[in-house]
C-alpha cells in the first residue's frame, strides 16, 4: 500500500475513483474519507436536491462494504436505493453527482444500466433480501462464487416481501449475509410491531446475552447501548437477542453501531464468508454529520436545493399541489363525517395526511411499507360501514393489485383510493413514475376510474367518491394547480359525466383525461377546438362521445398514462363497438418504453404532452385531410 | 336447552340449519355432530367434486367457532376459504351444497353475496389478519361492539401479507384473534423457515414452558405433543413457545388439538373476550376422518367426483392438458440447458412440476405462499445469467405485478413467466378466473406476452422464452388440447409474428389470441372466415394487420380476457393511430363483470365465446353491410 500517494486526509476523496482504490487506503484513513464523503454530499444534494437524510446515515456502511468486499463482483443489493449516494461517489459517479436526478445526471437510485457496482435497479422498498437471494442462488448455480449481501432499512423491513424472503432464505439455509440498517425510520417514524421489538433489541443487556459464536463475530465491536434494565415483558428478547430473526432461520449479530467504520469493517470481515443465511443488525442516524438533518430527518429525507448553512427554508408558494388539495379534503371530509378514515403504507408525509394525522389520530393508520395489507386492511374496515381512504401513490397502489381486485373490487366495497403522484413523477424516474393506473384499473369491473383536470376538480371527485357506493380511484398528479380557492362543501358531481369545455368548428375535439386538459385550453382559441373534460375514465361517458363522433372528424384523447390499455384506448373501443367509422383518431399519452428522471413539465414536452404537441397533431392531421 | 328435539344421536345434522339452533346442543353432542358432519362433506364432495382435505381437517374448529361465537354478529374471517364446507353447512347451505362450485350452487368459497355469515369473500391466501384487523377497528369505530377473528392455515401465514398484517396489529394492540390452523399443509407439504419454525414448536415441551396466562386460558386441555428431548439448536423455541409471535406483539397460546371438541371450546371461550392481539395456534389434521385423504392429503386438496368407497382413481386421459404441456416442456428444457431454473409459489401440484422436482431438486425453488419475492427472487437469479422460470396461475400474478414492473420488466431481464390458469377458471369461480392478465401486462415496456393456440403452439412458445433476451409471458388456459404429440425440439417462434391460418372470401377476418381460435376454425368453412392465429399480444404483429385491413372489411378479434384494455383494444389502437377507417371491428372477449364458478366451456358459451356466439358476430355484421 502506497500511502504516499494521498499527500494529506484533506485530500483523500479526489483519489478515490473506484472501490478497488479504496481498498488501497488503510482503515485508518477512512474515517477521514467518511467525513469528507459526507461533505461532498451535504455539498452536491443541497445544490441539485435530492434525497440526503437516509444516504447521510448509509456513509460508513457503504465505505465498509466496498472495503471489504470485492464488488462489483460480490453483490451489493441497496434496499430502495434512497441510501445510495455514497455509494455511487465511490463508484465512479463522484462527478455525475452533481447532476444527479436531473435529465443529464445519474438516476436517484442504483440502476443496473448505469453501473455494473449498480447490482440491481430499485426505487420501491423491500426487494432487496428476494434479489440478493436469487443472486446467491444463480451463483451457486453458475459457480462464480459471488458473494451476495442486502442492506435493509428498518423501514423496509416492515414489508412483506421482506419477510418471504427471510422465511425463504432461512427455510434453505441460503448463503446471504442481510445487513439491517436499523435508523428508526421509514420517511416517517416507524410504526409496528417489528420496529417496537427492533427498539428493544437495542435497549438489550448486550455483551451478556450475545451467543458465542456472536461474540467471536463482535469482539472488540463496542455495543450501542449500554445494559438497560430488565423488565418482565422484554424477558425474551433479552435473553436472546435477534431471536425473531433467529426462529427464521438466520444467524443474528448485533446490534453495532454502524458509524464505528473499524469495528464494522472488522465484523464484515468476519462474516462476509461464513455460510448459511446471517442478519447484521447494524444502527445508525438518518441525516448523521448534518445537524439540521439529524434533527429533523423528515423533513430532509428528500430535498430541493437549500442553503447548507441555513438549512431548509419554508417555501412560500401562493398555489396548491394535488397533494394540498387531499390533505384539506380528507381534514375536511372528516370533520364532516365521522366514518371517513385514511390509511397510509407509509407515506404519511407524502401523501398529506400530517394535519388529518394530528386533528385525527383515531382514524389515522399508518400501517408501514404494507401496500397489499393497507388494502384488505381498508376493505374490513369497509365492511363495517366506515369510509375508508387509502391514500397511496400511483407506482405503490401496483404492489397492493391483487387485494384491490380480490378484496375490494370483487366485493364492490366502498374503497376511497386517493391516487397521487399519477403520471410522470419528475426526478424519481422511471422505478416511480406513475404510468400504469388507468390501465391496470380499466379492466376492473366495478372501478369509478376519476382523473381531475383541476385541484377544484380534484376535491369534488374525492367527494364523489365518498358518495359512491362503491370502489373509486382518483388519480391526480405530482404537481400544483393554479387555484387558490377550493369549494366550500362536499358536493359530488355525477358519475360518468364529461363536461364540454368549449364547443369549436375546426371539427376537431380535445378529450382530455385529467390536467392535461390545460395543454388543449391553451391552444384552444388559436386551432378552435372542441374541448371536453372527460373527468371519468371509467364509466366512460359514451352518451358525449357519441354525440362529439357525430359532429367531429378527428377526435384526439389525451392522458397522462401509457397509450397502451389507457383511457384513449377506452375510447376507441367504444367507436368501434359502435361502428363508427366516419372519424380519425389520435390518441396522445405516454409511450410504450420507461421514462427516465427529470423535470415534469420538461419530460411532458418531450413526449409531446403539452400545448405545443398538441398543435402539432391537430395541424398534421389537418393536412392529412 | 331442549335436548329432547334431537331424538337420537344419529340425526342431529338435519335439525341444525343455522349456528343459533347449533348452540342450542349441550357441548357432550357437539363430537357426534362432528362425525355426522364430516360423513356429510365426504358424501357431497364425492358426488360434486371440490376441496375435501382442508374442510375435513377444520371440522371441529367450525363448529367450535359458531357455538362459541354470536355469529355472524361477530366476524369469522376464513383464510383462502377452502376449508369453508362445514362452515356452509352449518349455516343454512346445507342442501346447497351438493351443488357447489356449480354454476348454480353456492361457491366454493366465502363469499359476501352468498350469505351474512360469509363476514369477508376469500379464494386468494393471507388476506384474513388483515381483512379481521380492519373489521376490529371498523366496529371499534362504529361502536357495535363485534369481534372479528380470523383463521389462518400455516400455509397461508408464509405469505407477506400475512406478516404485514401482525405487524399492524401487534403494533396498535388491536383486539383480534388470530386461529393459526396448523396442519402443516399448503396444497403441497409447507416450505420456508416459519414452517419448520412451527414444527419445533409442535417439539416444544409444552406444559412447563407456558406463560402463566396461557397456562389459566389452556387449562384441562391436553397438549399435542409429548416432551421432546432438549436440543441446543431448540432451546429458545422450547424455552418460551410462540417467541416469534411474541415478538410481533401477540400473545401466543397453544398449541392445543384441534380436533378435540371440547377442548377447543373452552379455549375460545376463554380467549373471544380477552383485549389485545392474540394467536391460538391449532393443530390439525388435513383430511381427518377420512383415511384416503389422511394418506395422500394433497391429492385430495381438490377432488372430482369419486367414490367414497374406493377413493380417488387415476383418469387414463389420452389428450394432454396445457399444464401438461408445460410439465414436460420445463422437463426437455431443463435436460438440455443447465441454466433453466424453476420457480412456484406453493404451486408444485397444480403447476405441473411435480416430475421437474424430482428430476431437478437443485434447481427447484417452492418459495410459499410468496408471490412477490418469487418474481423478484426470479429477478436476482436472472442477473446471474440463469434462465428462471416463473410457474404462476394468472389470478395469483396479480400479487406479484409492482415486482414483475419494477423488478423485471424495467430491467429488462429474461424471466420467463408461465402463466397457466389464463381465462376462464371454472370451478374456483369470481376470485380465481385469469381474466385480466393481457390488460395488466400489454401496458408494461418490453414484456413479451404470447397467447398459444394449442398445445404445440404452446410448447413452442415456452422455448421462444427460453431464446428471448428480455423478459416473456406464456399466458394459458386450463383445460385439454386434442394434441398428443409434443414437438421434439425447443425451436423458438419469430417474436410478434402471427400465421395466417386459412384465407376466406367473405371479407371478415379472425384475429384470434389464444386457444379461441378453434371456435373460429369450427365456423371458418361454412362462413368461409379468413383466420389469424395472432400468437403475439405484445409485439403485435401490426404489418398483419394493416395487410388484413386493406382487404377485408369487418375484423373480428377474440380472446379470452376481459375486453378492456386487452388484446382486441391493441388491434383498435392500432387501426386508429394508422388512420384506418374502412374496416369495421369487433371485440370479442370477456365482459366488464366479475364471472362466477361453472363449467368453463358453458360458461364460455353462455358469455358468446365459442363458434356458436361467433357465428352470430360474423352474421349480425353482414347484415348490418
Amino acid at each position: 500500500m502506497d500511502n504516499m500517494r494521498y499527500p494529506s486526509d484533506k485530500n483523500l476523496l479526489p483519489h478515490i475513483n473506484t472501490p478497488s482504490e479504496l481498498r488501497t487506503l488503510p482503515i485508518e484513513r477512512l474515517p477521514h474519507l467518511a467525513q469528507e464523503v459526507r461533505e461532498y454530499l451535504i455539498d452536491c444534494v443541497s445544490q441539485s436536491g435530492g434525497h440526503l437524510a437516509a444516504g447521510l446515515g448509509a456513509v460508513e456502511l457503504t465505505i465498509a462494504l466496498h472495503y471489504t468486499l470485492n464488488t462489483p463482483d460480490d453483490r451489493v443489493v441497496w434496499d430502495v436505493g434512497h441510501q445510495c449516494y455514497a455509494h455511487k461517489v465511490l463508484t465512479g459517479r463522484r462527478e455525475e453527482l452533481k447532476r444527479i436526478r436531473q435529465s443529464d445526471g445519474p438516476a436517484g437510485f442504483p440502476c443496473r444500466d448505469e453501473s455494473t457496482f449498480d447490482a440491481f435497479g430499485v426505487g420501491h422498498s423491500s426487494t432487496s433480501i428476494s434479489a440478493a437471494l436469487g443472486m446467491s442462488l444463480g451463483a451457486q448455480a453458475t459457480g462464480s462464487g459471488r458473494r451476495s449481501i442486502a442492506v435493509i432499512g428498518d423501514g423496509g423491513m416492515t414489508a412483506g416481501e421482506a419477510f418471504e424472503a427471510l422465511n425463504h432464505a432461512g427455510g434453505i439455509e441460503a448463503d446471504l449475509l442481510v445487513i439491517l440498517n436499523d435508523n428508526e425510520m421509514s420517511i416517517s417514524e416507524n410504526v409496528g410491531a417489528l420496529s417496537n421489538y427492533l427498539t428493544r433489541l437495542l435497549s438489550a443487556p448486550l455483551t451478556g446475552s450475545l451467543r458465542r459464536g456472536a461474540r467471536d463475530v463482535l469482539r472488540h465491536v463496542p455495543p450501542v447501548h449500554q445494559l438497560a434494565r430488565r423488565t418482565e415483558e422484554h424477558v425474551k428478547g433479552m435473553l436472546a437477542p435477534g431471536t425473531l430473526f433467529e426462529e427464521l432461520g438466520f444467524n443474528y449479530f448485533g446490534p453495532v453501531d454502524g458509524h464505528d467504520l473499524p469495528g464494522l469493517i472488522q465484523v464484515l470481515q468476519n462474516l462476509r464468508d461464513q455460510p448459511g443465511p446471517r442478519l447484521l443488525h447494524i444502527v445508525t442516524r438518518k441525516g448523521k454529520g448534518y445537524a439540521p438533518a439529524e434533527k429533523d430527518p423528515i423533513s430532509y429525507h428528500g430535498v430541493g436545493r437549500f442553503d447548507p448553512k441555513h438549512g431548509l427554508t419554508k417555501s412560500a408558494s401562493g398555489s396548491l399541489s394535488y397533494t394540498d388539495v387531499f390533505s384539506r379534503w380528507i381534514c375536511r371530509a372528516a370533520a364532516e363525517d365521522s366514518r371517513v378514515q385514511a390509511i397510509t403504507p407509509a407515506m404519511r408525509e407524502g401523501s398529506g395526511l400530517n394535519e388529518f394525522a394530528e386533528q385525527f389520530p383515531a382514524r389515522f393508520f399508518d400501517v408501514g411499507i404494507a401496500e397489499q395489507h393497507a388494502i384488505t386492511f381498508a376493505a374490513g374496515l369497509a365492511c363495517e360501514g366506515t369510509k375508508p381512504v387509502v391514500a397511496i401513490y400511483s407506482t405503490f397502489l401496483q404492489r397492493g393489485y391483487d387485494q384491490l381486485i380480490h378484496d375490494v373490487a370483487l366485493q364492490r366495497l366502498p374503497v376511497i383510493f386517493a391516487i397521487d403522484r399519477a403520471g410522470i413523477v419528475g426526478a424519481d424516474g422511471a422505478t416511480h413514475q406513475g404510468t400504469y393506473d388507468i390501465s391496470f384499473l380499466r379492466c376492473i369491473p366495478d372501478m369509478v376510474i376519476m382523473a381531475p383536470s383541476s385541484a377544484v376538480e380534484c376535491w369534488r371527485m374525492l367527494s364523489t367518491g365518498l358518495t359512491h357506493t362503491g370502489p373509486s380511484a382518483i388519480r391526480y398528479p405530482r404537481g400544483k394547480d393554479n387555484a387558490t380557492k377550493l369549494p366550500d362543501d362536499l358536493e359530488p358531481i355525477p358519475v360518468g359525466k364529461a363536461v364540454v369545455k368549449r364547443s369549436g368548428e375546426s371539427g376537431t375535439v380535445v378529450l382530455a383525461f385529467g390536467p392535461l386538459l390545460a395543454a388543449a385550453e391553451a391552444v384552444a382559441d388559436e386551432l378552435d377546438l372542441t374541448i371536453v373534460d372527460m373527468r371519468f375514465v371509467k364509466p366512460l361517458d359514451t352518451e358525449t362521445i357519441a354525440d362529439i363522433a357525430s359532429c367531429h372528424h378527428h377526435i384526439v384523447t389525451i392522458e397522462e398514462n401509457v397509450i397502451s390499455g389507457g383511457a384513449g384506448s377506452a375510447v376507441s373501443e367504444f367507436l368501434h363497438r359502435e361502428g363508427v367509422k366516419n372519424v380519425s383518431i389520435t390518441h396522445m399519452g405516454l409511450p410504450d418504453r420507461p421514462i427516465e428522471h427529470g423535470e415534469r413539465d420538461e419530460l411532458l414536452a418531450t413526449l409531446g404532452l403539452d400545448a405545443q404537441g398538441l398543435r402539432q397533431v391537430v395541424l398534421r392531421e389537418d393536412n392529412l385531410d
